[in-house]
Order: structure tokens, then C-alpha cells, then sequence
């Protein structure tokens, strides 16, 4: 089956955003490991203001991304741009179809809301944290709200030069 | 100059004790860099919540802790145990006399109010996390209320096959 791979930038205080939307904490010089994943991937997971978000951002050209098939997750939305699929419905059952689906596995990239809710549906598979070497203080947290303990395994570890440590754990749900 | 270095063991998701005051996730099984991290410190910085708890638990026994001078940080006390000093008035004046003095290095040993503060005063030299393969969900955080974003240098990384991983920083302040 499929997996769901929360895989994110977080500060080691744990945002994912400073307190007005800031990124510019997040290093740019160099892959991170990110193209070993972008392989992995087909598909990524979108919650409804975090697509607004790069709605509002405009197309920025592919960034190094690869082309994904987009599930938008809104229970507010009525439609979505074209490409991607509007997910309004019965949270468990509908990712629980795709996963069984085949393909890549997928990248759920935020935000807290719909991780909150996949977290405490067990949907989620993996983590994967780029933690970057800096207190932001505030902004949004990536973890919120979660019900229960979730045992995590380390799957792997890597240290930059830079100071990112990157985490992969896989999760265990009892 | 004598360092103060913040070392604890924290979840995943940035707690140090669960909803209930737990730390029954904290690992035991091994030393995970404890003996050598004590050979660095003689005195430890405790907050005033967590100085009442460590009364309420009694003396049990050293726990391989070494013996420290310690200071307890409180605003409402009076007076503390026999051994111990208690830290009232100015709290950075306090600080920088006690780190300007001769001796080994200061483990900041919680809680969040005295975190907090002392971060918010620079007068934090080292955070060095023992990051636990869990998501409790709720707790006490770790880090809340820091006014500004503070850079951090990573010294040293650990990973241990229990999946934990040690994360060693020095604080940048500009």
C-alpha cells in the first residue's frame, strides 16, 4: 500500500512557519535529500490554506518539483484549479481509497489542520524533518492538537554541515 | 566563562512531560551520554515548579546524579531546603555573577518559566536535547513564550538503535 510521508522544514522549536508566514529559515543551498525523495512520490496531500496560499503565490515555475497530482482537503472549497481533485468528503474513507490505489507514495505537505486530522485517524506512515538550526519563537507549530501518544521508530538519521538534521521515523499505531 | 546549558530529554513534537506531569517515556536502558554530560557541570539551575515537584518525589536516592550546588529560581519562596541558595532578586545580574564565578559548567534543568526567561535574557549558552521516538500529543512544551528568533550552531548529533537522538546546539546571539 501507499504511504503518507509528512515530510516538512521545522525549526527546532518545532514551526513550520514564523509567526507572519515566514520561511526564509529554510536553507536553500543545497538538496537536502530532497530530490531521494521527490522519487518516491507521485502525489501530494494539500490542505485548503496552504493551497490558497500558493494559490495567492502565483505559479513560480517548478522549483525543482516534481509534477504531482494534487488532492485539495477543504470541507468549505466548492472547486479547485484544474488538475488537481477536491477531497470534501469522508476523510477516513476517501484517503484510505487512495492509498490502496496504485502508485508513489504520497507527500502530505501541511498543514497543521488536515496533519492534526491524519494523525489521529492513523493515517499517516512517516515523518520526515528537515530540522533546521534555529528558535523561531513562534509562528505555526506543526504538531497540534493530537490525541493520543503515537511510538515513533527511527528510520534514519542525517546531519548537514549546515546544521539540518534531517529525522525519518515511521509510525507506530497500536 | 561558566556555560549554562539547557539538557533534556524532550518528545518528538517538543514536550517534556505528558499531560499528567508523565516522563515514563523517557528511556532508562542506557546512559545515552549522561555520565559524560555530568563530568562537564557541579551546578544546576532549577525553576521553582520543578524544585517543588523534586521535594514532593523525596530523596530517592542519587540516580547517578552527580552533587550539584543548586540554585532555585523563584519570585514567591522564602526559603529552600538546607545546601541549596535561593535566587529572588535580579535575574540576569544573578546569573552573570554566578556564571563569571570559578567552576564547571550550569545544567538548566527546567521548567519553562525559567527557560523562557533566561533565553529571552541570552543567558543560555547550549541546548542539548535527548529527542525521544514519540509524539505525546499534549504536555508541557519545552519552549513557549521566546520573544525573538535566536540562531543556533549545531555542535554534535547522536543516534542511538533505541532511536533516540542526542542534538547538542550553541546559541548565537546577535
Amino acid at each position: 500500500m501507499r504511504k503518507v510521508i509528512l515530510g516538512l522544514a521545522v525549526s527546532l522549536d518545532g514551526f513550520i512557519e514564523g509567526p507572519n508566514g515566514e520561511y526564509d529559515w529554510c536553507f536553500t543551498d543545497q538538496d537536502y535529500g530532497l530530490s531521494d525523495f521527490f522519487k518516491r512520490i507521485d502525489t501530494a496531500f494539500v490542505g485548503r490554506k496552504t493551497y490558497e496560499m500558493t494559490l495567492a503565490m502565483g505559479d513560480q515555475g517548478s522549483n525543482g518539483f516534481p509534477k504531482l497530482k494534487e488532492y485539495i482537503f477543504s470541507t468549505t472549497l466548492d472547486k479547485v484549479k484544474d488538475g488537481a481533485t477536491l477531497i470534501k468528503g469522508d476523510l477516513k474513507a476517501e484517503v484510505e481509497k487512495i492509498k490502496k490505489e496504485r502508485g508513489k507514495d504520497i507527500w502530505l505537505f501541511g498543514g497543521a489542520g488536515l496533519t492534526t486530522s491524519l494523525l489521529n485517524l492513523r493515517l499517516i506512515d512517516e515523518i520526515s524533518l528537515a530540522v533546521h538550526p534555529i528558535l523561531l519563537g513562534s509562528g505555526k507549530p506543526l504538531f497540534k492538537n493530537i490525541k493520543d501518544r503515537i511510538n515513533l521508530t527511527l528510520l534514519d538519521t542525517k546531519t548537514y554541515l549546515t546544521g539540518l538534521v534531517s529525522l525519518r521515523y515511521s509510525l507506530e499505531y497500536t
